[in-house]
């Protein structure tokens, strides 16, 4: 199954209220903003990806879940595959590093053993405080499209850790994400939609508007690229259709100024799809709008 | 590394006051008590077990660690690798039982792809409503050591999974255990120590007396086994190092009953480590006291 397929299953089994019908990346008990990421060696890192940035990139993609929800982070569940002593010691450096840097402790886990060969597989559930919690379908028409941060470095960080030349900065960006989490709560209290860029702006902008059930409309001449995305040759469609930027991406009512520094990159109107424009001329949609998951 | 070095590592970690010092199978949040289980293709089911049994099991040992401390589900967290439709279809209706028999919706989750002939790697996160919570770690010189149900049969029914001759009902007891919730809720007012059987009676006696400081003795003859157990051919000793039960194991101060039906099979005195006995008379302890984790 592919995995539009599978969720539309899981719909139709007992769900509670804070799942939200599945629609968000979140689910929100009580006070509590919880969150679970997967990360699949082959598929979400290479298996040349030093152990400690695998660690820093499962833990930081989580709390951008919570960022999107303006959470502070609680702490994070583990569940770890034993590997070789190397990769282990790696790992809980890595692992240190990252819940230090967001002030975000261990709560508990599971460690299993792997049969040989396997390739790894590690999740981390994140816990966060809950503030404003503006969901992935509140997007109003009228209201502008906004992005914190600059797109498209971790794409090129990704064709850097595949062997392209280029900048440790733009690797860095791919294996060492910041969860925006002050960004987050910054913007939350304005924000009528908000979510993080994990799969990239164009797919993700076009599930804000499909689960707000509206269309959406994106700039590439107003997409914010880095001068080192710029050096290293980077486009604006190939920023715009790459994943894992963990940026904060968010639907504010027209006239409003975010909080915490962003840039418009587009808007949103009655009626359904993406359409993408530079500099306000229409421009074919790309054939990938940026990761999904397929079935093997 | 082996499980109980990296959890030692990560001892040194950052840590949620809620993890207990990674001394338990739960956190406790609040008023939530949150555990989590990851379930390894080739090491804790077999590919040829059918894909409603795996997700029946997977849920299942989640809610047992709810059910040892006293815990009323409220929710599950599920990362799910996609597969072929039949696995996926197959998994989805054992998942719906599951969730049904246990009056527990889903909360959320994480679907995933896999490389090509990656063994499935399944985790569940389950949320209950705290209870007493009694720690694995709170046993008294001088209680009683007591178990829910009976034992082996899920030992049982992984020979027969594994193709040995054996009746459907020891099958089932390994392939879809019962949570016992409602006997955990009933328990914990009076348990000084809980926890799950997942491993083994003896290595999870052994564990609740070392998070105790303590010695525990266990006598062979108290062992509760099923008739149908017996008729197997099925031996006390092979019944206590088997894992998969998912009975509860608990102490009691002496003299008092448990208030669900269970058994007395042993008790904890000053000291360390595990004794073993039949009818009181010394037995060796096996090579294996039950189920460990290892390093690929």
């Amino acid at each position: 199954m592919i995995e539009a397929e599978f969720i539309a299953a899981l719909r139709a089994l007992p769900l509670h209220p804070a799942a939200r019908g599945l629609e968000d990346d979140v689910a929100v008990l009580g006070s509590l903003v919880v969150t679970t990421d997967t990360l699949v060696e082959g598929v979400h890192f290479l298996s040349r990806d030093p152990a400690a940035d695998v660690a820093w990139k499962l833990v930081a993609t989580n709390l951008s879940d919570l960022a999107a929800k303006g959470a502070t982070p609680v702490g994070v569940l583990l569940n770890y595959p034993l590997s070789d002593d190397d990769w282990d010691r790696g790992f809980l450096g890595g692992l240190d590093a990252v819940l230090r840097a967001n002030d975000c402790p261990l709560l508990g886990g599971d460690t299993v053993s792997l049969p040989a060969a396997a390739p790894r597989i590690l999740t981390v559930t994140a816990f966060g405080e809950r503030g404003i919690a503006p969901p992935r379908s509140g997007a109003s028409a009228g209201d502008r499209l906004w992005v914190t941060g600059t797109i498209g470095d971790a794409g090129a960080g990704l064709a850097i850790a595949r062997g392209a030349d280029g900048p440790p900065a733009l690797l860095a960006r791919y294996r060492r994400p910041t969860p925006r989490v002050a960004e987050g709560r910054l913007i939350a209290g304005a924000a009528r939609a908000m979510m993080d860029v994990s799969d990239g702006v164009l797919i993700d902008a076009a599930r804000m508007a499909d689960a707000s059930g509206l269309a959406v409309t994106i700039d590439l001449a107003r997409v914010p690229l880095s001068d080192a995305y710029r050096a290293w040759g980077g486009t604006a469609i190939a920023a715009v259709t790459a994943g894992d930027d963990y940026e904060l991406l968010f639907a504010l009512p027209p006239g409003t100024r975010p909080a915490a520094p962003a840039t418009e990159i587009g808007g949103f109107s009655t009626g359904s799809g993406l359409t993408l424009t530079d500099d306000g001329a229409p421009v074919a949609l790309p054939a990938s709008l940026g990761y999904q998951h397929r079935a093997r």
